[in-house]
């Protein structure tokens, strides 16, 4: 996605070969008209398939969640990190290793809004180790709903995530992906390449 | 806000005289259709204010601060409950109390974001002890810039958020105003009563 690309290459600030900081526009400030180019462009690279719901986790994927269940006209759930003191029912839920904060904690729906008849795209900001993701697609096939696709606005694709998800057989998008960064530069996998990759070439 | 009301009493959730779970449409799955309508509704009641930003905190206030900033056609930023791995630069910060929780916490907000020349809405979930919302207030007050109104979802009205809010001298704004509830009945203060309350009647 373009516009997202040249707004990370302006906006983006690399801290270290890992840590890329977009928080100007996407999570923590949010340009909401860009957001909402992200949730078209979703539903473009899925095309029409026949989501029911989008499932997030709190909170910076909420925001693309949302856009995402504009543009398909579906509702979204985000999945809450502490178990709510108003969550009384029982919940699905899978453990999350950060690496980030180097901590573990638990991630959590309640079972009234996922079932067998759902078709869910799982939508968040990064994906990097994918620990966050795999906790999500496990959730998922708690629920014994089906799982559409992984969505994710910036993939750090020299990290693990998008290999431990396609071993499920989990097709993945994500919008820009980043081979390599260092303080002051960032290279993207080109869309061609993402085409060539994409038709298994 | 009729839709609203509607929806609060089809499918609220009242445990106690003071807890209502909103969980199936608002705050955890989240119908995407009323948000965007809560948001159009927010431009309503507030008007064509010179708003620049949006302020919410994270993580149930998110959907709502975008609707606000897809109306307004403006950034809104969270504020995060802690302090992130990538947040490196200086912030402003409040304590707040949770009461539902009983627990305290710090929420902040990167200044790089915030300054003299914005105005600002500040919009959240619910308004019950106001206490996230006067944190948030707290912040917009070091930051320079200009609070132009707090608008909330829900407000339990029977809480003394309004009044702590108004006491500093701020706009506040409520789409559905509950003003007693028991399990199995919600009470709404009319549109009647909100019109003579806002003339000062």
């Amino acid at each position: 996605m373009k516009v997202l690309e040249e707004r990370i290459r302006e906006e983006g600030r690399i801290l270290s070969d890992t840590v890329l900081k977009v928080d100007s526009f996407l999570n923590h400030q949010v340009d909401t008209g860009l957001a909402l180019q992200i949730g078209r462009e979703f539903r473009e690279v899925f095309g029409d398939l026949p989501v029911t719901k989008i499932l997030t986790v709190e909170a910076s994927g909420i925001q693309f969640a949302m856009a995402a269940g504009i543009a398909y006209k579906v509702p979204f759930i985000y999945a809450k990190k502490k178990k709510a003191v108003t969550l009384s029912e029982s919940v699905y839920s899978a453990p999350v290793h950060s690496f980030t904060r180097q901590e573990d904690y638990r991630i959590s729906i309640s079972q009234n809004y996922l079932g067998p008849d759902d078709k869910v795209l799982i939508i968040d900001d990064f994906l990097a180790t994918g620990a966050a993701l795999v906790g999500l697609a496990d959730i998922v096939e708690q629920s014994g709903a089906q799982l559409l696709g992984v969505g994710c606005v910036i993939e750090k694709s020299f990290q693990e995530g998008r290999s431990l998800l396609e071993k499920k057989g989990i097709a993945v998008h994500a919008l820009a992906r980043i081979s390599s960064m260092a303080p002051g530069e960032v290279h993207f996998i080109a869309n061609e390449e993402m085409i060539k990759e994409s038709a298994g070439c």
